[in-house]
Parts: C-alpha cells; structure tokens; sequence
C-alpha cells in the first residue's frame, strides 16, 4: 500500500533532501540527519497521506468531497489536496488551534466549522456532517491510506539514507496519534530494516510511550495545555498501536523548552522553520543523547507552521 | 568549466528542491517557484564556489591552504569547504560583519582576521597575506572556478524547471558582484535558453542594475548602511560584468522593508529562513511584478544567515 501511494503521489508531493549542520552534530554527539517535512506542501508531512486518501477514492466518493478534524496540518493537507483533485472539502478545527492554521485552511478552499476542544468530541462532529452531506472522512492517522501516504516519508528515507551509506540508525519521528509513525516504520522495515523508527513526544503527553513500554493502550490526561499543540492526542490508534508495538523502538519525550531549544538551532544551523510539535524530534536527538545509541541518528522534522510569536519566543533562546 | 564543476561537486555538495506556495503566487501575480540555497551547506550558495576553487588546486597549492576575504557568506562556504578537504583557511572579514557570521566561520576550523570596512581595503590584506603565507587567495566573485561553483545552482535549475514544464521565465537572483547570477546565466545560456537570469539588489546599491543600463561598470556610493550586508559590494567585477551584460535582463531593486517582508513571507509560506540579501530575489518576485512579464518568475533565494535579532524583526511584518 505504501508503494501503490508513492505512485499515487509522484509528481505531486515534494520529494523532502536530507540537511545536516556539523554543529547540530556537535551538540549530539553523532551524525544527526534531518528530514525537513516542513518544507512540503502546507507545511507538513500532512499533505502526503491526505493526497493518499483522496487520490485512493472511486470517482464518485470522490466528488461528493471529503471532511476532515484537525488541530491545524493535517487540516491544510485535505483542503489543499482536496483543491488540487478540483473537489470541496470542509474541516473540523478546535476553535483555539493557532489562528494561522484556521487562516490558511479556509484560504486553500476549505470550509471550516470550529469546535470547543475541552468540552467537544470532534469525532462525533466529524462524523454527524459527513454522514449528513454524504462526505468522505479523512480521518487524521487511523486510516490506512493515510498511513500509507505518510509511509512515503519512509520510502524516501531509505534511500536517501542508503545512499549516503548510513544503513544503521534510530529514525526519530514526532508521534500524535502514530500514522506518520507507523507508515514510516512499515516502509522501513521493508527497505530498511538496519533503521528503526522511535516516537517522539512532549513530556506529559506521552502516551505512545508509555503504551509501548507497557505493551497496551495509555491515554494522556489532557489534550490540551502544551506549545506542541500539533501532536496532542488523546491515545495512540486502533491501527497505528499494533504497528507502531511491533515495529518502534522506545519512546522518547522532551520538554516545551526543548522543544523551543530545537526550533532555535534548526533556525540557525539548518535554516528552516519548524513548530514546537514538529521539533520535538530534533530536541530529542540533541538533549536525549544518552538515550540513543547508533552512530548517526535521523530526524524527520514533520511540520514548520509556527505562529510567528511562538517563533520569536524560540529565537530568544539563542540569545 | 561549470560542467566539470558540477562533477567535481557530486556528493559534496546538496541540491537544493524546487518550493512554492499558492499564497506566494497571488501576492506575484504568477508562478513564484523558489530554489532555497540557504539550505546548501554553511546556509549559502557560496560553499558551491568554495568547493570549485578548491577542489580545482593542483594538490600542492591546496596543501598549502587558502584565503578568503568577504563579508560572511563566503568565508564560511570557504571555511567549510577548506576543512572538508583536510587543509588550513585563512579569513578576512569586516570588523562590522554579524557576530553569527565571525562566529560560525571561526567554528568552522578558520583563522578570522577582522579589517576596518571603511578605511581599510580587503583586497590588500587578502593579497599581502596570500602572499606571505603562500596561501592562495579564492576571491568571492572574480574567478572563474568560483563562478562556476555557482553556476551548478544554474545547472540544477535548468533541469527542475524541464521537470516542471517551466520552459520561459526570468530567473531572478539576489546579486552582489555576480558571481552567482554570471554563472546561472551561463549554465542558462547552455541548457535553457527560455530561461533569463535578472540580478536584484538592495535599492541605492544597485551598482549591476546601472551597470547593465548603461553597458559600463558603475560604481556604488558606499559599500556599508544597508541591512543587505551579503551584497554589498563596490561594483561588478571585471570578470563578470561582460557575462551579465551579454547575458541578463534588466535589474530589480528593492528596499529594505521589502526584503525584510520577503523574508516573512518565506517564513510564513515556505518555511525557510532568509538573510535580508538572500531575500532581494523573493521580495522584487513579489513587490515588483510589474517589472516582470514572464507567466512564471524561479527565485533564487541565496542565503539564510541571518542574525536573530533580524529575523524577529523581519516576523514584526506579519503582525
């Protein structure tokens, strides 16, 4: 299914380089490769599996448009790849998601309908309009297409890694509900079976890992109250556990700080924008060393849709 | 030459992806595709020219090791390039240039020598230096190896724009003494003839735009007092302004709030970090449109190292 993606998507989703800074290596204490998935369309990895999504439908399903919730990238994947198949998409987004992401989803065509995340289950409001309007839902990871679409990044890391000889290595990935994750981890263990994929989280959110260290589902307490707004979820899937307990090495977890930490060199060493949830990643390869032990680590950076105030935080962290 | 350089680069150097936006394209008026060389090694596309000049020394005189002088960029392309190759490098660089710059190209394994830019010449110290040490001198744009470092970026191009049925546009790029917009503009002339490389610079720096204007080489009134720093230079070089002049299309220039709204944007929509200098390109894309007849305009966006205090300046624009 990864590969039958890879053909859905070749042409369409940007193939993401490999970047890497000897300083970033310095603070690490090995090789650090970085996948920059903030440089894709909208700005994360998002856009791949929701092109997957849609591009899979029959016609017909198709048309009749698709509905998605989301707490900002995977929202601005569906609209823009919605727009880009020429059919209307409407998305479900917690009315206090960055102002930015809300912006931009209704810019790239989206219908946007806000709900209160506290008090609200987007999944039944998700599922009430899709049923009322006969639209198809994307949903956000447990979904095998979209696992599928993500996995992409994985098939395009094999071989960037194999050709720069790195054919052993810990693949650190930030993880909400585990679809990039997984397909990543699936596509690896196909085609790369020296890396190993590792969830990445927010310190208190970290329900991926301790579900893999236990063996079974965790929840968090909240889904709300972290900058990493992008990657808080309620539990890892249905789908992506199984896969994600098979395949994943241990999680790791960071604090917001570090988060920030990692947003400032990435900024400085790398020249890209990350957000807090698509850094934790590379705040865990440079302040979780201990916790790793291969020679060179890789890093996929997955989103950069940063509020430029959180940003400007970020920055003071250099100074 | 550029061909041989391009050999000489593989596996050295990176290439750097094609990015875009469709918000981009609406502020322009038309397809805006963006070749980010802040994300080639050392955050510019100077280390393409380091790598060039050096790897082009007869193994005795690359033993010896090499000098630099230049406000930044260079050096650090230098610097690295020298250190990949196992040999010494020596720095000179103004004594104004961002603490980041000095710092980086210090880490970098170079020896930093500072001058005073306004009463002290580079080009004197550099050749005084080079000639005590037997160092050989690798000047920032008069050279032909270094130009055709540079003009791998045009090489790349031309094949990314075929991929993308991308067959005329100008190609704008951030100009100081051209070396990089001279070596596109060959690589251009070779292998993409639909396509025209313009320089853009900082307005009251504009040395190329009059230069092409009148056929003759002008001259700036000042070399320092624009937030611009990697492209301020005297004038066009004596080897690169008969390229441009046979060459390019007419100059752009912006001010410096526009290159610093460029940088924004680039923020917002590409998820890259710009230098004022690197962004002159992006900003006439965008704030110059009616300069610009082609259905399609390829930035080359030259550098990212910019200071932090800069670049929060510059996310002030989006508020």
């Amino acid at each position: 299914m990864i590969e039958a993606a890879a053909g859905r998507l070749r042409g369409h989703v940007r193939e993401t380089p490999i970047l890497s800074s000897p300083f970033l290596d310095e603070i690490a204490g090995r090789r650090v490769l970085v996948k920059p998935e903030c440089l894709q369309h909208t700005g994360s990895f998002k856009f791949r599996g929701a092109w997957s999504a849609i591009s899979a439908l029959g016609n017909e399903d198709r048309q009749r448009g698709v509905i998605a919730y989301s707490s900002g990238n995977h929202a601005q994947g569906v609209a823009y790849a919605a727009a880009q198949h020429g059919i209307s998409s409407v998305i479900v987004m917690p009315s206090d998601a960055p102002q930015l992401k809300i912006n931009n989803t209704r810019a790239l065509g989206a219908e946007v309908v806000l709900y209160d995340r506290a008090n609200e289950s987007r999944e039944e409001i998700g599922e009430a309009l899709a049923s009322e309007r006969g639209l198809t839902l994307i949903r956000p990871y447990d979904e095998p297409q979209v696992i599928a679409g993500q996995g992409t990044v994985g098939l395009e890391l094999a071989r960037q890694a194999a050709e720069m000889d790195v054919n052993e290595a810990d693949v650190l990935v930030c993880c909400g509900g585990g679809g990039l994750t997984s397909g990543i981890a699936l596509a690896l263990e196909g085609h790369a079976p020296g890396l190993r994929a590792r969830p990445c989280e927010p310190k208190g959110f970290d329900d991926v890992k301790r579900s893999l260290a236990t063996g079974c589902i965790q929840s968090n307490n909240a889904t709300a109250g972290n900058i990493c707004d992008a990657i808080l979820t309620p539990q890892p899937g249905q789908i992506t556990f199984p896969i994600l307990n098979r395949l994943c090495g241990p999680g790791l977890s960071v604090t917001e700080d570090e988060a920030m930490r990692a947003m400032a060199q990435a900024f400085l060493r790398l020249k890209i924008v990350l957000e807090p949830g698509g850094a934790v990643s590379l705040a865990s390869a440079l302040y979780r060393a201990d916790e790793i032990e291969s020679d060179a680590v890789i890093v996929v950076a997955s989103g950069g849709n940063a509020d430029p105030e959180v940003f400007a935080k970020a920055l003071g962290f250099l100074t």
